[in-house]
């Protein structure tokens, strides 16, 4: 590096920087550096060139799944928005509780990175605590991390733009098949939908029925088994909205099996926009989830460039998406 | 590299192929290699002697596409296996032909790792020689790479598993939509897969018939297409194999609309058994996804102990899922 900064007639830190895509380096000294560095074949130690700048070049990624689309689709969105930032991606999956809690133990100890994006993880106050220490940009991606950056959807909202979906279409035996975890942290997501569902119902006068709120073990089985199960009531529902659309396909499934036309006889709304909600023809509200993840990616690379954005809490906005399940109850077509 | 081929009396692709895993090397060699560059501390790649004692603590994954189940699975079974081997899993996606010529490009010159895993991605000639020349251990999870150790399924016995289980239920009239890839390198599944269908056909002596065969893109939206084209034939197929499942939940999405009887009046197996499989009652015939990740990323986590083991280039079996979309062929029951 001495060779090339005599060369420019710059300082070594000069070259540095400008190798490094740093700021504080004109655009015409950094072009210079770069094609004098390209004729002279300087290869650009990455490790040197970040010491100089005090950052390791790796922002570590922690998801709970990497098989659920969900997880893959931010990871996706967070992967290609650090593309061009030259960070390698470190990825850790931390599926069950005794993981987390480790990853979180052996972090600060073990790992060096500059930033750290969770991916709708829930966390306790003392593994965020163990976050702030580390002192690197920590950020959450589909969910919130007490002051730290996110970006995330509205469930509230979310739940409550399917079920509207519902009541304008005339029905009032209005079902919901929601989720039950299994960590004990618990997600936003279920009491969250459970209350816009609540509230829909609410503002258009319907009176709640406990025994149209059923829970199940989140996932297409537990959507099967909570159709099955709003099906044995002695006055079944007319619509359903499911808490996702891995639950609606299972409740789909169900219907399929028990020779219910939907929508004439049934309603279906589902929650996500699964790639394949589409295929199914499956009414659904819309999250943006690849979007959530390329702009939490977005978030750490302004971060990682001394850019930090003004807003660091984003909540992307969701909507209706009308396909083929879902039509007026058969009540108001009489 | 000379210096160490020279020491052992061999030549130095023989060491490059004993540094890096792939066989044509005795097992005898190998170690004998291997302890000489031990000795020697001895650095296969420009970036640092560690490389080759394997203790840069990284493993590089490299997949064409983050969000895709099968590769999210592939990558959930590779992350599983070397979450014992206290390494760091570096991820890499280059959905673009040009971003996998890149990181091709740069990886020898400017990443640090000891191993390298490519989920399901064809590389060129040239881009098979940069990883040569790395010398660290490569390996393929769902294809094949030269002599480098991988981990795949048989897709010729597969589409033959799928295509047999028409042909036993009686169907004669048996249709494939097969695929179309959009990578200037093939894939393999494509022609293997048709390759399979046929000598199932030709060994049940069933005449081929070109028109009975329909090329769309890949996914849901080409199995849409390409149902919608068989049926549009003046003597439509009984039974329908379908490249993938996502090509026949595409179909399925055809025949729903157009009022078609699944199995009644048209059988439909996909290939894969994806996640949702099971929900669309989709029969099919399942590859392991996840399981040949894991047995790819425990190719590397033995290599990485220096345990190499003895087989390297696995092939895992596939099996047929009979569900609900499949039975005899009309004309049978009659």
């Amino acid at each position: 590096m001495t060779d090339l900064a005599e060369r420019a007639g710059v300082s070594i830190a000069t070259v540095s920087r400008a190798l490094s895509g740093s700021t504080g380096v004109s655009a015409t000294t950094r072009v210079r550096i770069r094609s004098l560095a390209d004729e002279l074949g300087y290869a650009v130690s990455p490790d040197a060139a970040r010491l100089a700048r005090g950052s390791t070049g790796r922002v570590a990624v922690v998801t709970p799944n990497l098989s659920h689309w969900f997880y893959s689709a931010m990871l996706d969105g967070i992967v290609t928005a650090l593309h061009g930032a030259d960070v390698d991606v470190l990825l850790y999956e931390v599926k069950a509780e005794r993981e987390r809690r480790r990853f979180f133990e052996e972090l600060p100890a073990r790992r060096q990175v500059d930033a750290v994006v969770l991916i709708a993880l829930p966390i306790s106050d003392d593994e965020r605590r163990r976050l702030d220490l580390m002192g690197v940009t920590a950020v959450m991606a589909g969910g919130t991390l007490g002051d730290h950056p996110h970006v995330r959807i509205d469930d509230v909202a979310m739940a409550r733009q399917a079920t509207q979906h519902l009541l304008l279409a005339g029905h009032r035996r209005v079902a919901m098949i929601g989720a039950v975890g299994t960590w004990s942290l618990e997600y936003g997501a279920p009491p969250d939908r459970l209350r816009g569902f609540s509230e829909a119902l609410a503002a258009a006068d319907v009176a709640a029925d406990d025994e149209l709120v059923v829970r199940t073990p989140w996932g297409t089985t537990g959507g099967a088994d909570g159709m099955a199960r709003l099906l044995s009531l002695d006055d079944p529902p007319t619509a359903v909205v499911a808490f996702s659309d891995e639950v609606a396909f299972g409740a789909l499934r169900t219907l399929r099996r028990s020779g219910i036309a939907v929508p004439h006889a049934l309603s279906l709304v589902g929650m996500d926009d699964h790639e394949l909600a589409d295929t199914m023809d499956l009414t659904t509200v819309r999250q943006p989830v690849t979007e959530q993840g390329h702009a939490a990616g977005e978030l750490v690379r302004r971060f990682l460039v001394g850019d930090a954005p003004a807003d660091v809490h984003l909540t992307l906005p969701t909507h209706l998406v009308a396909r083929g399940t879902t039509g007026p109850p058969l009540t108001a077509t009489r």
